[in-house]
């Protein structure tokens, strides 16, 4: 029987990427998004476009009231997503506690479906400092998992798989390529408008472009404002 | 300043007791509950009750969409709720990842107010043998979740409690009654009706039952049908 993997899937560069790769790996993939009061909720229908035209088995959104949590400028409407801005700084773009929200879910539905192969597209590398997308944090997670569920208490061990997790961007994106992704169709921009443009400035933008530029192919990101 | 602290909180015996206690050492409460969908949602109406007589300094309520995963008799239309079994078997009634849904909303929550201490009425004595009430698994969600946050790269530390964890349910129940809490408040049973009566015959009645046997004291407890 094929295996089953539940991908964490945004409609960015990073989780398209993530998909494909586990497709490439010969799962049935079951993609998960979340629509959690982000501002950039256009984010949701290109997920579900893409996963659509990926032919997985499932897309499944969930609705969560990140919203009511706040303390990130994603969800928050009394803050502002900055520019990209150099440092060393956790950007207040970080959501509380959002990839551990996130993967628990996906555990939860995993444990329903038999799936017990979890990819998520974290990023060490080019990304914002998020602390849950570092390796230790994934770590930690998998190993709380193999004790949190039936599943494991009768031997299935979950297995989280960050298979960007030391690329960079531009290796992300020829990978991509590689599997066939048309990345016109991703949204990976905090302030993409309703269309599904981009602003071209915010670090999510920063970081996609750099990418495109240094894989040197062309960056087919439709931009507005700029 | 007081200390801040988040309780877990369904309104049952066990997390009005943990409620009591986190009140009893200082911190300033922050109640935390969830309508995921489970058919008993009338412990959401006692739990705003109980939080409310307690001065609870905030009492929230998140709606989840568990239901929606499936796979538990407390959530699922087309389950029953068995009535007690002896056994070592995980009842139907394990709710797939529940409480690391339900932690990784209160640490997403607790990092935002600044509240490091999670408390849960977590109980590994007189329990349906959930992987989640385990004490290597809580030891792991702390691990996990010191590693996944903001406030934890920041320095933070963030501690779950569970002082229930070895105490039988006589013991637990002595403790809350020193601590003036009235149980006929609180609602524990899978089966409970729009009044809040209990069935007397699931597993969480059998052990609260046993419980006030135990513990010599009159049971509150309000049953239907027996």
């Amino acid at each position: 029987m094929q295996k089953k993997a539940i991908i964490l899937f945004s409609g960015g560069l990073d989780s398209t990427t993530c998909l494909a790769i586990a497709q490439s790996q010969g799962y049935a993939c079951y993609a998960l998004s979340f629509a959690y009061g982000q501002k950039h909720h256009v984010e949701i229908e290109r997920a579900k476009q893409i996963a659509h035209s990926f032919g997985v088995v499932t897309h499944q959104v969930f609705v969560l009231p990140l919203e009511q949590i706040r303390g990130s400028s994603l969800t928050d409407g009394d803050m502002v997503v900055p520019d990209y801005q150099d440092g060393s700084a956790i950007p207040n773009t970080y959501v509380p506690a959002r990839n551990t929200i996130f993967l628990s879910f996906a555990l939860a539905w995993g444990e329903v479906l038999g799936a017990h192969d979890i990819f998520m597209g974290a990023n060490y590398l080019d990304y914002s400092g998020y602390p849950d997308c570092r390796p230790d944090y994934l770590h930690a997670f998998e190993t709380m998992a193999n004790l949190a569920t039936k599943a494991s208490v009768e031997g299935q061990q979950f297995k989280i798989h960050a298979p960007l997790l030391k690329m960079h961007k531009a290796e992300i994106i020829r990978e991509g390529l590689r599997l066939g992704i048309d990345y016109s169709h991703t949204v990976s921009c905090y302030r993409a408008d309703r269309m599904g443009r981009a602003c071209g400035k915010c670090d999510s933008c920063t970081y996609r472009k750099k990418g495109f530029e240094e894989a040197k192919v062309p960056d087919p990101t439709i931009y507005y404002g700029v």
